[in-house]
């Protein structure tokens, strides 16, 4: 049964989920992601994965072929909806029951589509799928929070070539949001102004960082990038919950995702990436000082072992650079 | 010039360092560390590295060979000891010029022994030299703090074969000292007691996530561990700055070091990976909740990408788990 740790000095929770454990030396051995003969992503092949939680399907029968974003629980959960959420301690530490939910978003029945081939229409269907899927847990009173990601390339940890994202229902507010939320309230306090909201008008005015822009949605390189090509997407209508988008704004992000992932592609040649969507917490809804929005982190090959291993980061490559290195990429 | 940038919102600086940038198809091309003909680490190369801060050197003349511990600033600093510190806005963000030191310690001649391999006694020399050096640089008012760390092998970020350590000496307190500061402090304001003093009570008492131990220093793998095998070299006597410890602190931190990197090299098949010193402040001294520490974190294959990207860490192998490994690693 995976549980969650919190770290005793900083307040950090992690998964520890041995269901996922490797022997140690399997850990240390770079093993690329193997093809099986039979990809379980793919149409035809819904039986090797748990029956679908939802699927985009114009017409056919669940878990069957035809569908256009298929979504299912991780078969390797980091945690489990099954359970009592229990909190207890052990001297001066604590730890709590794995409760959660960990799903896969499949992008498309296409294998050979990496998120940067599909089209704007395409993406707007992913992220609607992240979407639902956010509104249907949130419905559990007992989750706090959902992280949605996409780990692109094997350096960014990808384990499966088919394109997917996932998602993670947690019990506790991740230490990332919370640290962005109590910043964010700082700042609304002093201020009364939402600061994602204050730096969208300062980058569009400046435009030295700025990477695209459409009606709903700017992409921007942020000030201080923790390492090259940083990228953020950040809605320009205010709303602290991903989840509760509407459907124009989403519209706006997929398109501009699309173009960014596009010049990342172009800039860098096809980089491993990791994306993550920071949103509100799930009982917290309509926060004047909370904005969610989009984090992209490229994985370069010469920068990470450090800063991965310190949370202190050194970045040769400035955001003004870099942004008007993707302005004027290709594409 | 390099510059330190403050993220707005969660108040992390970042050194931005354009000196030691790279075209951006540079930054995505994994290239391995180029083993030119000279190392200039090497004894008999001293005119290839900028002239010594510091040696010890049983016989001989400055910047010539005959040292077993050789330290000089890095040739690409990150930071510069020139100039004077300014802050400025710029809108509503903020930075501040690149004051600071960055320094290399090359751990012993001889171009073949990793840190792994090093005898305690070569080990307590590494040690002690990184502690002159802070004692030094900590009579400059303008620096705030010092971070110690190395990178071992390229998965890591080294850049270098000859096996060496780092120090950058910082005009600010870094978010993760920041941050570890706040939490003890906290507890402190609670309890009385110093947090990391109270883990090494409940570590040597429990046992199950203890490495190894000698009179000085105990290695333990910490309750709530960002990845496989991080593990933690403690102290067992209270100090808030790493600079102030004395000799058989060191010693007994040495020999402990090298017990734990032999077993990590065992268990892992010689993982690369990161090490650093956590330390105090330096203009805050001895303060009773703070405990220096030093910190290990392999760079595992299958580990690393999604966690770099979004600061949220799902671990497969419990510490427990990883501790009993350490301890039954044939050394």
């Amino acid at each position: 049964m995976p549980e969650l740790r919190r770290d005793p000095i900083i307040g950090r929770w992690v998964i520890i989920s041995p269901e996922r454990a490797q022997r140690p030396r399997e850990l240390a051995r770079p093993e690329p992601p193997r093809q099986i003969g039979l990809c379980p992503f793919c149409p035809g092949n819904e039986k090797l994965t748990p029956p679908e939680v939802l699927a985009y399907r114009p017409s056919g029968a669940p878990n069957e072929a035809g569908w256009k974003v298929r979504v299912f629980p991780n078969r390797f959960p980091a945690l489990r909806v099954e359970g009592t959420l229990e909190r207890e301690g052990e001297g001066l530490y604590d730890r709590m029951t794995g409760i959660g939910a960990h799903e896969v978003i499949v992008e498309s029945p296409d294998h050979s589509r990496s998120m940067s081939d599909l089209t704007a229409q395409e993406l707007e269907g992913v992220l609607s799928a992240c979407r639902d899927r956010m509104l249907d847990l949130r419905q559990d009173g007992r989750l706090r929070s959902i992280i949605v990601f996409k780990n692109h390339g094997e350096a960014a940890g990808a384990t499966m070539e088919h394109s997917h994202t996932q998602l993670i229902a947690l019990p506790i507010l991740p230490r990332h949001v919370q640290v962005e939320m109590a910043g964010a309230l700082g700042y609304f306090d002093h201020k009364e102004r939402c600061i994602y909201c204050d730096i969208l008008k300062q980058e569009r005015k400046d435009g030295v960082r700025l990477v695209t822009e459409n009606a709903e949605c700017v992409a921007i390189e942020p000030w201080a990038p923790r390492g090259p090509f940083e990228t953020w997407l950040l809605p320009k209508e205010h709303r602290s919950g991903f989840e509760d988008a509407p459907r124009p704004q989403l519209e706006g992000l997929a398109d501009c995702l699309r173009h960014t992932l596009r010049r990342l592609d172009a800039a860098l040649g096809k980089p491993a990436y990791n994306l993550m969507i920071h949103s509100g917490p799930l009982n917290e809804r309509g926060l004047p000082h909370y904005h969610w929005h989009l984090e992209i982190m490229p994985v370069l090959a010469k920068t990470g072992g450090f800063e991965w291993g310190s949370g202190f980061y050194i970045n040769p490559t400035s955001p003004e650079e870099a942004a008007e290195f993707l302005r004027k990429a290709p594409v």
